[in-house]
């Protein structure tokens, strides 16, 4: 099963720089050999369930690593049985219609 | 690593009615031996982290299963590491300050 | 136009506990005379449209007024038009199924 | 009081494809005149609070207007009062580190 997630990973109780911690987990995502695209609010991922969210559990386990007690998470997953979808697919499919 | 979840599936492609979805994902937490609480927007789950996601993945396949080719979800999840806080601790913590 | 929200409001750079910013939100939606549910990921409020938001973005003034430099709030919002529907009816819908 | 938010709009009750709805909030975010920036899984947008919040309710209407019962919505929103940030200011700011 294929998944297309929007992470977005808030550790709390290191100040207000939340940068290098997502930049950290962008290394994870990099190499765990995943397809993603870093936003202003968060970053996509695309690939099977179960390599995806190892990389989200990974990531908590690499803040708390770096020093942030507490971290909170907000995640959107999407899964389809009809067709496979990327999340290319998904902007063009928007765009198109503009 | 403990982890308290949100968690908020939405099929889609099957109407408006969504409650079967939902409860069929609640007997998946109960034969999981997790602890929950639904809300009207969500149920929150607490547990070790593989045990947690591991039912927000089979909450995904019984509902497609069900007939639904299309879901998306919302997840929050919260990790600490400074202390154990259950989801019965963060309710308390907050009414004591009301 | 009305709406049911899940409320969950993180304020960054005041440290480890947020329960104190949750119990003044608290305030503010009992202020504004809204229907309310608290549970351990977030808030339920239910009501109209505007009056809703409009505790929403107190909530942040409020807690920006508090001292905290940063909030990162995530609200899932439901609306429908079909029937009316409270935060009870949801609840209930699910039970009913179990 | 500035915002940077990410919506997730979800029609329910209206079949499998949501972009044409998506693609009709895209035009109430650009005659709004705000910054906007869609992703595979949301679209970003930032201004100031009252009229990044219209937009959305604007999109909720919008979408009733267009056939679809019941809409579920998901909406981060990021406030700050240490400093002026805007969207592409976070982007950078992560890819600096990268």
């Amino acid at each position: 099963m294929n998944v297309i997630i929007d992470l977005c990973v808030v550790p709390i109780g290191v100040g207000l720089s939340v940068s290098k911690y997502v930049a950290a987990c962008h290394k994870i995502i990099k190499d765990a050999g995943l397809e993603s695209e870093l936003h202003a609010y968060g970053t996509n991922i695309e690939g099977n369930w179960d390599a995806v969210f190892d990389v989200v559990k990974k990531c908590h386990e690499k803040i708390h690593d770096m020093g942030a007690p507490r971290i909170t998470t907000t995640i959107k997953a999407g899964t389809r049985t009809d067709r496979d979808q990327t999340m290319a697919d998904k902007v063009a499919s928007v765009k198109a219609k503009l």
